[in-house]
């Protein structure tokens, strides 16, 4: 799938909701097991009560580094597990020189298959380019992020009257081809997220920040929301831990069917 | 081995070359056989070879994990076959949130047993600081790069009068533990190497950028090197890939004995 299939998704299922597999294999609930078995019985379990809400998927690969090997194994086995039907992108923020860059575009895009992967900056957008030089797969450029460090350098005012993360977004839309080039807006800095949109007006823009971290669903949406260019907005923790006990999965689908239908009524009122 | 000793096993040696494993699956010579097997046997010929001159190795992650599964596993390979006579640099430039980053630190310097970490500081320093939580571990922090795209955004002038990766250096100059933080100064931009060396000048740089790309060994290190917080200067290609024919390990021995003899002539003129 590809992002230009986003909208009519999206439209289908009448939600723009991701679920991250940010799965920690020290908090697994009840009944799963422990360990890499139990961080892939709990995913193939997420994915399966999820799947009717989420439009696409996104699964943060450091967790399953942690694990070494053996996560990197179950990494590939949940990557089996997931819906071809949902948008699947590999949150592993990459950011290298051209031929590292190349090996991380054929790690996600080729071995792994995902549709499309998490992207840093910071060493200039000709570190970007070798992931559009490979055959498929889309990027989400990290540009304004949820957490408070966004002030640090993100957020930065440049001499040329420009905040660092806009700069960021202006100048990756030379980039192409350009329906491969997306964004990653928290949904803390609202302020943030409406400038990345009003600069890059096509591109999907992948928001985190929703739930635990404070941002606000509604605000968000009316902010980023358009049919041209869909907002995916992430649930992690709040879908994942909904309970720790037998009954996880079932708590999942709730909290992920309860995003849905906000979403459901916020794209009746658009 | 901590960024500390480095000092004393540079004198020792008289020599800080940084030897890359960017070991390419793809382009590997002749009589090592071939795939992840063919890495590995590769990788532990020229650690072999290298050791009496690299007073530390880096290994770019990237290429071991376009292999997959089977990647990680040469990987840890690769990590058992390196002497921890020599300080070991895990080049894989993370950048994340708070959860997410402690995963990486549990992976490369936990699971892996790496001493440092190539890191990304895009995000903020918050991003930074879970690395420095764990009980150890270097941070190499990407101040200005090699590569051409330096001038996108790390070399983009601030409102405040400086640059971007000097804004990063300074702000980083107040994390803690401060002898756990480090950074990449690439060996093509002279001028910055020199602004990083002013700013941090208690920090080892990791300089890449020598051969291939063009830096100059003598001039990176009349600009950077001091006794106190030294310079490790990183060949990978040049190195690895001096020979293609069943002669690679010696040719790799001779390149890295040329350049580490090389770096006893220039310490002596420090």
């Amino acid at each position: 799938m590809n992002a230009t299939d986003l909208p009519a998704a999206i439209r289908a299922k009448r939600s723009y909701l991701c679920v991250g597999l940010d799965t920690d294999a020290t908090h697994l609930p009840k009944g799963v097991g422990s360990g890499a078995a139990g961080v892939l019985a709990f995913n193939k379990a997420i994915i399966e009560a999820t799947k009717p809400y989420a439009v696409a998927y996104k699964v943060n690969v450091a967790f399953y580094e942690a694990m070494g090997t053996e996560g990197w194994h179950v990494l590939e086995q949940t990557r089996a597990a997931l819906p071809d039907s949902c948008y699947l992108i590999a949150d592993a923020k990459r950011g290298d020189i051209g031929n590292t860059a190349s090996r991380y575009a054929q790690a996600f895009f080729g071995h792994l298959a995902f549709d499309a992967l998490t992207v840093n900056p910071y060493m200039g957008t000709d570190t970007l380019e070798p992931y559009l030089a490979y055959p498929k797969g889309d990027i989400f450029v990290l540009a304004c992020t949820s957490n408070p460090g966004f002030a640090h350098f993100e957020n930065l005012m440049l001499a040329n009257g420009r905040r660092l993360y806009e700069e960021v977004v202006a100048q990756c839309q030379s980039l192409t081809p350009a329906e491969r080039v997306h964004f990653v807006a928290g949904a803390t800095h609202i302020t943030a997220l409406q400038a990345v949109r009003t600069l890059a007006p096509k591109a999907v823009l992948l928001v985190p920040g929703i739930g635990a971290q404070g941002g606000n669903l509604s605000l968000v949406s009316k902010t980023g929301f358009s049919w041209q260019a869909p907002l995916l907005v992430n649930a992690s923790r709040s879908v994942l831990f909904a309970s720790l006990e037998h009954d996880f999965a079932q708590k999942a689908a709730a909290e992920a069917a309860r995003l849905a239908a906000e979403m459901s009524v916020i794209l009746e009122s658009l």
